[in-house]
């Protein structure tokens, strides 16, 4: 892999000054691994060699403005502690807007009780706010609530349910998308 | 606009068999218009200009798959009486899976009581096993739960919230994403 190919754009993060901590995700090897590692706290992530890992990041990158995939590091310990996607949507609703949704957010075991999810959190509700999205929207378990409703997300009465079918891993997904 | 250039291809619904009612949004004046007008049975869509139109469609067209915008014509009146768009995000977990979302359902008032709903939700649904999603995901209204059980769906114990904040509109927002 190229060393240091952001994700998206690092100015988006300084110009408004949303996070010094903060990095976009890059496309350098080591960093990627222990991304991926991280996000193994959160999930299943399963073996993704680094061709799979090469061309996701290569279609997130290349989607102009979709996938903001965000990190932080330890710099003393060169390590990622932290990491969240913002995922903005385009709506032909409202105007042709742009919904703005969290994904993923996680924290190293190691590093809790440092706010350090606060800070993703905020720092990408802000970046969706700056990006001109009209909301963002998460889903969570019910012991996140009260996280989530501290950095001002709310649940809006008799709207607030996330429902989902899990399919059965396909022998034949269309290949091409 | 060049009359019926698909928002995505439509053999993908012929191949599969997944709905004969069923069109994929196109880029003909006529047909967005009507599309527009059911989504504002939907909620707020305002003032949209064919160039805003335009402009969303072809990003969206050009998302090399992330955007299934879906139609049911009724044919005989040539009016959009049903809608839906399903949309595939790319995940780093889980072997760097797709997730699927079912957005903006809507079906005329003058149709209801004809399953319509029922048969857009299902052909997305199936699209999206089809493009070899992990899991498809919604969120509905409480009064929407029953309808949505009915074709599978389900909440989650314990992990079935939204949460969401409303941006005021930005006098500023970042132009260039």
């Amino acid at each position: 892999m190229s060393a240091e190919i952001p994700i998206y754009d690092p100015e988006l993060l300084t110009k408004y000054n949303l996070g010094e901590r903060h990095e976009t995700l890059k496309e350098d090897e080591s960093l990627c691994v222990r991304f991926l590692e991280l996000l193994g706290e959160l999930t299943e992530v399963g073996n993704i060699s680094e061709k799979q890992f090469q061309e996701q990041f290569e279609f997130m990158k290349n989607s102009h403005g979709t996938y903001y995939c965000t990190v932080i590091i330890d710099t003393i310990k060169d390590r990622v502690v932290g990491a969240s996607t913002l995922l903005m949507e385009r709506k032909f609703i409202r105007g042709c807007a742009l919904r703005a949704r969290l994904e993923d957010v996680v924290v190293s075991p190691n590093y809790r009780g440092k706010q350090l999810g606060k800070c993703i959190v905020e720092i990408l509700t802000n970046l969706g706010r700056t990006l001109g999205a009209y909301k963002m929207t998460l889903d969570c378990k019910d012991s996140m609530i009260p996280f989530y409703e501290s950095l001002g997300y709310a649940k809006e009465p008799g709207n607030s349910n996330t429902l989902s079918i899990r399919y059965a891993a396909s022998s034949n997904p269309e290949p091409k998308l």
